[in-house]
């Protein structure tokens, strides 16, 4: 009751007891390090529950006070994370006697310190301002369809792009895509990408049309369209609690479009509701809790350092894409969850044909060429992030300009999934945020981790065979076991090439990817 | 759905693109220290949104990494505030041109500056440490009533304490007790406070009897104690809506303690709920929505200025007080509140005797002499704040020590409130967690709220003599309008006397506070 009455003890505006730093001592430079990058991860801790507060809880007044709040906790992050002195410890650390895992984190600390720091101020500053009116303009323009006045704002910023990829390239010794790819995907080429993509672009067009015609003979029965959010949620829930999501070290959420935020100790996961499917939230939380077990399962002694995030952008979706493609659309888990959906939305049990096990399994399994990425399917999807690469690859080194774009995205949409989007912008070219908001290079880690988590799934399943078989009991328990161990406790430890390799047996290969949509879809034996 | 699949774009943990500050300018003093408390101002928020975060949204298994991640922060923000630039800026500012109003935020960033650097930095620390140890100890001792093991502990509490005060007393020059309540009521010293309170002192006992023998001839009849939770939320969101809390810029939730947080342009208050009494929970919701509008009106420009906060912890009392106890219990607020709660509870309005205003207006106003003080009405209150600000000064001032409190509480209680403390530690001397916690200055301020409440309810009455009637119109405009003229907007840009007279015409008087009492309790007419 005490804090009923002294606002500002508990909103801390006035008075600040803490504990002070105990005097200069001598630290290795290495301790130096640590205690930097404690302090960073400190304040980005605060940040994220921010940011998640931003887009769940904030009042809609809220938000200019907040976006002051914000940045300046971005720009003091951003300060200690370009301290000169980094660069000083980090070399003479290279004369300490570490253990191995101090090497991995001091190599980790080093990586990031060349990314705040190859940027010059002036560049980040320009971009900040630019996508950000990019951006803000992008929602306005989106719904007019109008690419006239988005043309040169996009311009803007990928004249900017292209001078952050040469300073990339510059303080990487990597190629200008490769040097993008980079921040998202270390150790991830053009190269290997183009041997990967080649693959997916070779299969999925004639094996869509095959999908297309056996599905046309199988049609979906419609299970209704009244679905009360309380119950959607309770479905949630319980299918989180199922994975194996820790409800003590993380949360279930609300937010316009759905996240994973938090930190690891307190992963902070949210969802959207229509009150007329729940196909979309309950997937929408099995993929989201893909991400935070990954986040909850990282190495609990490295939380404060580079070295123990998340690997890459792709590694995170192999986590929630194997939870939601792999998994949690598989008939096994169909067979677990059908019951309990019934239970909740029809109160009992039902022999409805609408609600049997085959019929979620269709619903669940539908392919569909369509205009937007993320509305697709998984067979068709990876052809979006295709089209994106090839066109902003295009776009970083020159070879396209952005009024190039309308005429090359209706060109690949139509030798890829056969539909034109020619004066369709909104559904076309200008249908995601990631350009205006000057995102380039993290479209190809969402294929990544589809195909990694077909990789991983297959691998789970020849190590463990009882995996499959637990789903169905709705025992994820074995499955998430080899996960933690093979994957979420590594950390950024190894390389993306080792882990897969530590895991599978071997580097990424898209067969994996290719049986699983094999099997699914055309009911194909290995 | 882009963020849905890029957890660290919105966690912020890896990329942080922002805007840098421009190149260093010649900038005023004046300049310098703005920039410096906007600086700390920003961080302030977000260590308010996580703490609002901690107590009404975390998880358990976050409280270890949160607690890392504010005591840094807090770290941070006292660095800032204790930047010995800021002396020089200060002193400097004071040749510079300023308006009124920028002197005056000068004035009240020096008075920050001052409590943030008159203490060392060992003390704090000690009083951190052991203030957070004692307090541990409390929560488990005090359910043992168990005054053996907590008597050492809170002796070194007081120990340091005595050098806080001694420390505050060499740097405002004032008496050890006055420099304690100057971090709280600045102005305030104990020649004022001991007139006052030497006034209840001779009132309330005699009072207190006289209308205990009133109330037993008019026993309250129950409303019954089946109140759903989600009934007493509707009705408390309603009622917050009436006052003139503004959703735009504040939200509702639960915690374990009621609270107002947050930030003026986003301010957070909690109740807690029980569900067979609608009581508490209803008067919670109207007192923090008192400290809650009082923060939304504080004045919009100073936003980030210590002289745009509140004023000082009795003003925020008088604000939430002024609400709960002067304009929600009078008989008009219940003649409007009570046909809604019979509508919400009921189903529909009523006749029946125990949904009347008549019952609802004495179940709001009983008496009675108790142990505790948070459980107080508000005349017995000010007794129990009386007898801990009498023992309070007395051990600061090594008159009395920690071994004496027992002693000194039940005399004390005895003579106040006719009760006996003997062996009861837990409802005596060990019921308040403010001495653990080291917080000592501190009561005096809710008896001050409680007068300055009745002193500007009936000011407001004489200048606007529409506002009881609107209040029974569940009209608040009129009440609201003038509280953000004459106390909400002023900030501290003036000191309590004169906040005070300039919105009254007098200085503090308790016969304000004792004519309310005289009217409500023993309806005697002015």
């Amino acid at each position: 009751m005490i804090s009923k009455s002294i606002p500002w003890l508990v909103t801390g505006q006035s008075i600040t007891i803490c504990f002070l730093r105990a005097g200069v001592q001598l630290m290795s430079s290495y301790q130096n390090l640590s205690e930097q990058f404690k302090k960073i991860s400190h304040l980005e801790h605060v940040q994220s529950i921010s940011s998640w507060d931003e887009a769940s809880m904030m009042p809609v007044g809220g938000g200019e006070a907040r976006g002051e709040a914000m940045a300046t906790l971005g720009v003091l992050i951003h300060e200690l994370k370009t301290d000169p002195r980094i660069a000083e410890w980090i070399d003479k650390s290279s004369d300490e006697q570490l253990e191995p895992e101090q090497r991995a984190s001091v190599r980790e600390i080093a990586r990031q310190y060349r990314e705040a720091t190859c940027l010059s101020p002036e560049l980040v500053g320009e971009l900040s301002r630019t996508s950000s009116r990019c951006e803000q303009a992008w929602r306005i323009l989106r719904p007019d369809n109008n690419w006239q006045e988005m043309e040169p704002l996009l311009g803007e910023v990928i004249s900017l792009v292209r001078q952050e990829a040469s300073m990339r390239a510059a303080s990487t010794g990597m190629s200008l895509y490769d040097s993008m790819l980079d921040v998202y995907e270390p150790d991830m080429t053009c190269a290997k990408l183009d041997v990967l993509f080649a693959r997916l672009k070779q299969f999925l067009p004639g094996f869509i049309g095959e999908v297309l015609d056996h599905q046309a003979s199988d049609p979906v029965i419609s299970v209704g369209s009244r679905f009360p959010i309380e119950k959607q949620k309770e479905l949630g829930m319980a299918i989180m609690k199922t994975l194996g999501f820790d409800f003590k070290h993380g949360r279930l959420d609300i937010s316009h479009h759905p996240f994973c935020g938090g930190v690891p100790d307190d992963v902070r996961i949210t969802t959207r509701y229509f009150d007329d499917t729940f196909i979309q939230s309950l997937m929408g939380v099995i993929h989201e809790s893909g991400h935070a077990m990954y986040e909850q399962g990282l190495p609990k002694a490295w939380r404060d350092f580079p070295v123990g995030r998340a690997l890459s952008a792709g590694t995170h979706e192999s986590q929630s894409l194997l939870m939601e493609m792999q998994a949690c659309r598989s008939r096994e888990f169909l067979q677990y969850m059908t019951p309990i959906a019934q239970n909740i939305f029809l109160g009992r049990e039902s022999n409805d044909p609408a609600w049997s096990v085959d019929n979620l399994h269709r619903l669940y399994t539908r392919v569909e060429r369509g205009f937007i990425r993320v509305d697709a399917d998984e067979a068709t999807y990876p052809l979006h992030v295709i089209l994106r690469y090839e066109i902003e690859k295009d776009l970083i080194e020159s070879k396209a300009e952005v009024c190039d774009l309308p005429e090359m995205w209706n060109a690949k949409m139509n030798e890829y999934l056969s539909i034109s989007t020619i004066d369709n912008y909104a559904d076309g070219c200008m249908q995601d945020v990631h350009w205006p908001a000057a995102l380039f290079g993290y479209f190809p880690t969402y294929s990544l981790g589809a195909m990694t988590a077909a990789q991983l799934f297959s691998a789970v399943n020849d190590q463990v065979p009882e995996v499959l078989g637990s789903i169905r009991e709705g025992n994820f328990a074995p499955l998430l076991h080899w996960l933690r161990e093979n994957i979420h406790s590594k950390g950024k430890f190894l390389n993306f090439d080792e882990l897969l390799t530590s895991a599978t047996g071997e580097s990424l290969n898209a067969d994996y990817f290719i049986g699983h949509l094999e099997r699914r879809y055309l009911g194909k034996l290995d």
